[in-house]
């Protein structure tokens, strides 16, 4: 890989251009061999099929990598992790606006596809989940820590989908959710019994 | 208007269809008269331009009544509301899966349709932050009331999406986020601040 991008990285752009906003249904394996200046043959031969080119489309990296390096920092308070790593994810959605809306369509459309987008979303659940199953004096559950960490950045999906840009006080309401998370995790509660474990993964049926 | 649907809500029907399989930038005015069996001209007499059939299609009644009704039964605990209005946003996104997926399509792609979604869940945030509001010795202010409230359904939009069938144990899971924000809105928690009101709505700015 030198500086310029390979044909494949071409293809992968050209297709998430389009897929984005013209729609996946609606993009044929030539319209993404028009857009990204390669024959339509060279599309097939780095991507034997559609569904394998959105496939690699929505296997491009996500926010991971950081997610880890924020949740490791365990010299640091549980809620200030939780909430920078909200922040983070938040805002590479809002970056990476065009690979949020192809994966929001893909999940729509096909099985496939949809188990894909679980798998990215459950790796970045597990590594928020994490951050409160390693606090020390914690009522919190794993299974509650995942249900605290789903909800939150399922929440955060659906916030870049509606708001694209940051909204005056966001920061705070975040904040707020986040405290309400850990302040109901460390109390006594209530408890909703025993779920299958079934639900700890978000890629699992 | 008689058993039958009328002409308008023919084409409404049509164009949710296309836009749902074929998507909202690929379907044209001309597709949607085609599906419903009627002239072109029929649609633009209902509707003066795509934008406006779009908007309509976003219009069509959510959930609102149902879950009011819900949030009114004050006679019932606050969990078991909270919970039971979960279930009825999350039930009633699957079963509209097509307007969930214009719906997001739209919100994707243009500001004005983005309001429209923002002001259609905004309203469903209003009725479940209403419940928590009325709960007599919470110290939830209206503003947690409403971090509450939005996480929740928010979080709920991303799971219809990921999960168009309930999961094994998914009762529980929500009901477990119920209660960790319900432990936490009665409990002291740390405070984070005082966020401006503009985000008390999540239709503003």
């Amino acid at each position: 890989m030198g500086a310029r991008p390979s044909r494949r990285d071409q293809i992968l752009d050209a297709a998430l251009e389009l897929f984005a906003t013209q729609g996946i249904t609606a993009t044929t394996t030539r319209d993404v061999a028009a857009r990204a200046g390669v024959a339509t043959g060279s599309v097939f031969y780095h991507f034997a099929t559609k569904p394998d080119l959105i496939e690699a489309v929505l296997g491009r990296a996500y926010v991971g990598p950081d997610l880890q390096t924020i949740a490791d920092r365990s010299d640091r308070p549980v809620r200030e992790r939780l909430l920078e790593a909200a922040q983070l994810f938040l805002a590479t959605l809002r970056q990476r606006r065009a690979l949020l809306s192809v994966a929001i369509q893909a999940a729509l459309v096909d099985d496939r596809y949809r188990l894909r987008v679980r798998a990215n979303i459950d790796d970045e659940i597990g590594v928020l989940a994490a951050i409160l199953d390693r606090t020390p004096g914690a009522t919190t559950s794993s299974l509650s820590s995942r249900a605290i960490a789903a909800t939150l950045l399922r929440s955060l999906v659906t916030t870049a989908v509606l708001h694209p840009e940051p909204i005056a006080g966001e920061h705070a309401f975040i904040a707020l959710t986040v405290d309400l998370f850990v302040a109901g995790a460390h109390g006594p509660g209530p408890n909703a019994g025993a779920p299958s474990t079934e639900i700890l993964s978000d890629s699992g049926r």
